[in-house]
């Protein structure tokens, strides 16, 4: 399972994006500030949340084809802006296999590299002139920040409930990914049911693609991440493996004294990574993305069948079976 | 002249703006996070944005009066997030007499703080409904966010024509002062003539809000600015004063070898801040000021007289006489 079936079916629309993206840039007036914008916009990954709205755009077509256009590029410069804010607050100095800003520039000029993809998109949603859409964007960023005030509030407690995972990986992905799917609907006026289907399905398929994220961040080698193994435990982050890994109290107490007590630093964490790596944490974690995932597929059954449903499917697929 | 008589007109207002920038602190489930965030927009200043918007909605009110409130509420939100990331930007510790965020709080946490009041201000924006409210909105945020790059690469660009300290302040202050006195007219359906004289209003009372603020910035003492003189100088941004005392090239040269030269430090600034408040730049920066103020005042001529159209004046009045 790959997306290249998916990217096909609406790679002319993805160029567009692309160069919507691209074009936003071209105005600012500094060289080397429009080379360093433009080299965020180039290392932007495999492009998945433009692809699930300009795909879930084809159910119903908006009345002008450009407004979607828009939407997507909006969407995919809210997670640029996230990205780039991410790696000031996490201290991320690789992102896929890069040097982030953050380790290049100063801290300022990575917020304001940041606080320009925000206002990108805010300028983009602004141009779908649709009043809902543009709700829906609003609250989406406000569920985005929110998650990542909760990460900050959440940072090694050990015992925090499963539900404050949900709702931390609700805010980092699967919340852009519901507004991708639902929003574009939304602007072809799309029956309510259909609406609500495509919502449910990138949300399940959020949280599915977060969880796998959270999985590979222990079971993938360094050079495959980019970055460090381990990387979420080293900054205190609870994801769902060390979750599931510390509900056997022997475990926790190991863990907690390993990594709150006087041992700390590289070596103690790799210690744990490999732990937790060989663990049934990691199937238990992986079955529950597997059952995001189904029901993320199972939403689709509501919407007309054909190929771009087929390639929604796909995707969802995809997520629970890559391996980077 | 004070702020009181416009403030007294819009009282009811002010307080249901004021109270609706609160209540969206309430959501926050993080009882420390949401006092710092409580914290912040009491320190909020004068709430000069939000009484511009109030007055200037007073002319031709819109169909539905919280669209108004909503809008005030957003931009004086807005306003909140670009002071907080400026904070980071800046470096500074101080402003208004009290630690800024970042002296408390790590880096991080300040962004997260600025990203809140962003998400914040986009929601409320969003809830006015008003297709080209919003779409002014996301392009004064893309101008002020400009404003921010544009100051950080011209840092000690000690022969930048003066054209670049316009575009700076334009993206710092008066963009915002432009969108809270032009959108409530757009929100309110005024006539097109009376729509363009408070935009320019707004412009001009802006850019003389802003040339004063450089100007108090060497003339008031460390007590009154709540921080240290010359903070702007200290790091490297040119001013109105700066530029209009380099002028000379004596001046320049001796400048430029105190603070790019070996001697650094806060006595080389404090040296120079002397200089430079005694000096006839002040008074030339001055009159630019009053000419901006000048001509945001007789732009009022285009609107209907009255207690509102009055208060505004006194509001541009205000700006040139203020002495913190």
């Amino acid at each position: 399972m790959s997306l290249q079936t998916a990217r096909a079916l609406v790679a002319e629309d993805l160029a567009a994006v692309e160069e919507k993206m691209t074009r936003a840039v071209g105005n600012v007036s500094y060289a080397l500030l429009a080379d360093a914008l433009q080299g965020l916009i180039r290392s932007g990954g495999k492009r998945v949340r433009p692809m699930l709205t300009l795909l879930a755009g084809r159910f119903y077509p908006p009345p002008q084809h450009r407004h979607l256009i828009s939407l997507a590029a909006s969407i995919e410069s809210l997670h640029t802006a996230t990205l780039v804010h991410d790696d000031v607050v996490d201290g991320a100095l690789l992102r896929r296999g890069q040097s982030t800003l953050n380790a290049q520039w100063t801290p300022a000029s990575t917020i304001m590299a940041g606080d320009f993809f925000f206002a990108r998109a805010a300028g983009l949603v602004a141009e779908t002139e649709h009043a809902r859409v543009i709700r829906l964007f609003a609250k989406a960023l406000q569920i985005i920040v929110d998650g990542e005030l909760r990460q900050a509030f959440s940072v090694r407690d050990w015992g925090q409930p499963k539900q404050n995972y949900y709702d931390r990986i609700y805010g980092k992905t699967a919340a852009l990914l519901e507004l991708a799917t639902q929003s574009p609907a939304v602007l072809g006026e799309a029956p309510a049911e259909h609406e609500e289907a495509l919502r449910r399905f990138g949300y399940n398929l959020g949280m599915a693609f977060q969880i796998i994220d959270d999985i590979l961040d222990f079971v993938a080698d360094a050079e495959t991440l980019g970055k460090p193994a381990g990387s979420d435990l080293r900054a205190g982050i609870i994801t769902l493996p060390v979750y599931y890994y510390i509900q056997q109290a022997e475990r926790r107490d190991a863990i907690v004294s390993l990594i709150d007590g006087h041992r700390t630093g590289d070596e103690v964490v790799d210690e744990v990574v490999q732990l937790i790596r060989s663990s049934d944490a990691i199937p238990q974690a992986h079955a529950e993305a597997r059952s995001f995932s189904e029901k993320a597929i199972a939403e689709l059954t509501a919407l007309p069948a054909g190929p771009h449903r087929q390639a929604l499917a796909d995707i969802a697929r995809y997520v629970v079976e890559r391996e980077f």
